[in-house]
């Protein structure tokens, strides 16, 4: 069994992530992928119930060690019952946040030290690494509209502006850090642009046949 | 504002932990010494919700991992909500199981590495330790029973002997790894020989005044 594609993707609040995705979904299984869906935290009974208490705005305040801790927890769990299985059995795994989302809430919105971070990620992780990740990056106004247009905001939505602003900069440092991994994709810009930028990173990746093999004939698509 | 005492109170399954946790509140409170009373798991809102998680044998799998990460995530938000706040109010701290328990049972217990466990606690605490523990130890046959009377069981409650044993050898090592902080009280033995020399071990500790002082006319008290 060859081992899965591991995809994260990345982002602040608003910049669309649900949407794009739903387009890689299915932009991988038009070609004959076979995709598990996830996102952190959660992705588990027990880590869903971990984000829960860390996305509950009426809840105490949670103080950022204990959050840092909830959020590998969480990871911990999902790694080893859904990720790790998942890859083995030669799915591709698709996420919605990973770590890059603690180097940039936790790291960067909250200002925690980036070797604790660091350390953790080696604890919980180990060699595992997303082969690819998408950052949709957009200036934070325009996501912070899109969120508040949503309605009830969570715990992370309801920070302030300079922590969304702190958010930005520690994502885009990541990917300045890891430019072979992590590949930045302009948000504010119309969906289709958006959607082929993504398409023209993830055919780079090996494993992933054309179109016009097996999987046209079989899902009968044409492009 | 001197700042209190920071005691807890350590031991496997059944050691009769509560009891004796409460002749402490007695014996302190009879002694005109302010104390809070917590526990760990748990302590605050959060921390119990975690705990809850912890001990739910119902849960699907809890990784090593997320479980250690976990007992440090309630910890941290123990520690800044309820422990530190408490202490420096000048109240003494009186804890129901804290890092020692980590050390047996994610240690011992789970097998994780002590050094994991040390960054952890490093990490949560910086410089807190208790100024005193007591380690309630008795084979654990004893304690097991005890357990087993009461009824419904924890997930941690229906781990193997095998388990309890390493949680149990983990616990005497940090005794003697840490002998001026941890006294070692043999809980096999008549209850009034355990409170007796845990009254031994507590009237050690500097700040606390003999009973012949102004408590005991206060409380009505004859020793």
């Amino acid at each position: 069994m060859i081992r899965g594609k591991f995809i994260t993707l990345e982002g602040g609040e608003g910049v669309g992530k649900t949407t794009n995705l739903a387009f890689i979904k299915d932009y991988l299984e038009q070609r004959n992928i076979p995709v598990v869906v996830t996102r952190e935290p959660g992705g588990t009974e027990l880590a869903e119930k971990i984000r829960q208490l860390l996305l509950d705005s009426k809840s105490e305040a949670i103080s950022e060690q204990a959050e840092l801790l909830m959020m590998f927890a969480a990871r911990a769990q999902h790694i080893k019952h859904v990720i790790e299985p998942a890859l083995a059995q030669g799915n591709w795994v698709l996420c919605d946040r990973f770590t890059d989302a603690t180097y940039a809430y936790q790291g960067g919105g909250r200002n925690m030290k980036i070797s604790a971070i660091k350390w953790l990620e080696d604890f919980v992780q180990g060699s595992l690494k997303p082969d690819l990740t998408l950052l949709l990056d957009a200036p934070i106004e325009v996501g912070i509209a899109r969120v508040r247009e949503r309605g009830a905001l969570d715990r992370f939505e309801l920070e302030k502006i300079s922590f969304f602003e702190n958010v930005r900069r520690a994502y885009l440092l990541q990917a300045e850090l890891y430019p072979a991994r992590i590949k930045l994709i302009k948000a504010n810009q119309p969906l289709i642009e958006v959607q082929r930028a993504i398409s023209d990173v993830i055919r780079t990746l090996p494993g992933l046949h054309p179109l016009n093999c097996s999987s046209s004939s079989r899902h009968g698509i044409i492009k």
